[in-house]
């Protein structure tokens, strides 16, 4: 295990991390709101780690940990308080900055040393001492570097954890941040003993069914256009409602008109508001969907889009069509 | 890289085919009947390694390669045509038994060498050498230590036929037969410059539009019964006219009923003739369903398993609807 050499910013100083943390008898450990399997996992393996050096910890984030992690071990000592009195060292991990954990810097005790762990390439490099790695698809990859330096040894526990991490944020080894790195470590982690099987279940098999009904009426108004290249899904209000479904639910399931064959990009209008559609494109090989959404004044990157229009569905969905055939026959691609 | 110690059964001899393989001026290799991204990518891995030793290769196959493999390097050399003259030397891969490739012993050359390669626990060792490592998660694993003992160097070509071929039988590593060695073998791949985001989208974004179709109206009869705990969902022969799919895009539709948080056991009822309905049932955690099938004639694995009923549609999910209440109630984990 070694930390990577070409940590780009010269702000990253991952010893230092290392050797505040052999010396701190007390650390405090933070992740973010809307939490997530990487940065719970993260945090508790950290967590478990530090307390087999011998040292006093605690957990914190702002929300309560999501029922469908509530299966790692750790995690019913996540507290929804500040730690107080707060110790001196305190760890960020997968913050991009403070705003992320709801904290401000005068919300940090004189004196403290902050600590910034994470994976994110917008990271501010708040902490005294930080570790970013921009390369790793999970924190979970740079949590388990960290605790081999600290010279912990791994245990079933930590393991459990930092693979949920990783599973989390490379989506099950199939995002595009997946490195040989990403299998390695999932490699040492398989040889703890981790049951991985029972970790995608919970985590990957714990729908709403009311989200599964959501999926159904996108699928019903399924269309396809432009010789089978455009695939596009409404979803209504009256959907939403019947259906029992939040916004939230509806995440990914343009997806689902990404995988039919042929289809080279997707599109899922959600009716948001009277009069206000937020559309979502994916592309799958070639067409840059950014450029589309900026059409209608919004934004992303080039496989991933989106975009909001203040008309009613029958006229936004006309209008993204038109602008998307338009698009697949000129071949934008830059 | 080495060849797995625990090769339990003693009619293996990996080192016996290294040597023939080594020795052969011309080598025909075959895969199995129904091919998938395993024995094709695994096959065409091993014809691309030992062409670059200077042999003479064929590559055979009953069937047409499936259109969503038609990107692997050397597919398009893939015969349906059986190689005349037959070489001496021949290389069955992942096939169990010769039944696999539609031949019979007595179609093989008086005098040829067969070589049996494969990862499958039901392998019947029909080779003269047999390398048969059940604990392998693909073909393709086994593959890789077989090329890397023939000391040739993998090229991004040979490692996009294998990486293809462990993601297809490993289930996108989420499959119970996923090793440390799974990832390890893999992230050797990944070093070669393996472009994985490309391979998935071929392999699974390639979904015909018509099992979406199908996907929909299975959702729409999607009932939820016994508390939470079982999920059922229902296609009717109306439903596979309607949508244009055939038999075989039902496959893996009962994973969305098992993907329901809180369901247990789920369950998907075709109607494939008039009063003949397949049942296939899966389980999440701890139910049976191989003893439910059984009381209709079925059968299978604790896990997943199967069975026919010769009865109208509505009379055959209340039995079954009937029965699963009655051993979650009882509590059949055995």
């Amino acid at each position: 295990m070694r930390i990577r050499k070409n940590l780009m910013n010269p702000k990253n100083n991952p010893e230092g991390m290392i050797e505040v943390l052999r010396k701190a008898p007390k650390v405090a450990l933070f992740s973010h709101v809307s939490p997530d399997g990487d940065c719970i996992g993260s945090m508790l393996a950290l967590g478990l780690a530090l307390e087999k050096m011998g040292k006093e910890v605690s957990f914190y984030n702002l929300n309560s940990v999501p029922s469908y992690l509530a299966f790692l071990p750790g995690s019913s000592r996540i507290s929804q308080e500040l730690p107080s009195p707060q110790p001196e060292t305190l760890l960020f991990v997968d913050c991009t900055d403070l705003g992320r954990v709801n904290l401000s810097r005068p919300e940090i005790s004189e004196g403290s040393t902050v600590l910034n762990l994470d994976h994110h390439i917008s990271n501010l490099f708040f902490g005294d001492f930080n570790w970013v790695d921009a390369q790793a698809s999970a924190v979970g990859e740079v949590a388990l570097t960290l605790i081999s330096e600290l010279g912990v040894e791994l245990d079933v526990d930590m393991a459990t954890n930092l693979y949920t991490a990783i599973v989390t944020d490379s989506g099950c080894f199939q995002y595009s941040n997946t490195t040989a790195q990403t299998h390695r470590l999932t490699a040492d982690l398989l040889d703890l003993g981790v049951d991985f099987s029972s970790i995608h279940h919970h985590i990957f098999n714990q729908k709403p069914f009311a989200q599964i009904k959501l999926l159904q009426c996108a699928l019903e108004g399924l269309e396809i256009h432009a010789d089978g290249q455009l695939a596009i899904m409404m979803l209504s209000a009256e959907d939403f409602e019947h259906s029992g479904a939040d916004q939230e639910m509806s995440e990914g399931l343009v997806n689902y008109a990404r995988s039919i064959a042929g289809v080279e990009v997707a599109v899922l209008l959600k009716e948001v508001g009277p009069q206000e559609i937020k559309g979502g494109l994916r592309s799958n090989l070639w067409l840059n969907v950014n450029e589309i959404a900026a059409l209608f004044g919004g934004g992303g990157h080039h496989r991933a889009a989106g975009c909001t229009l203040r008309i009613p569905m029958a006229e936004a969905k006309q209008r993204i069509i038109t602008a998307i055939e338009e698009a697949l026959t000129i071949g934008w691609n830059h």
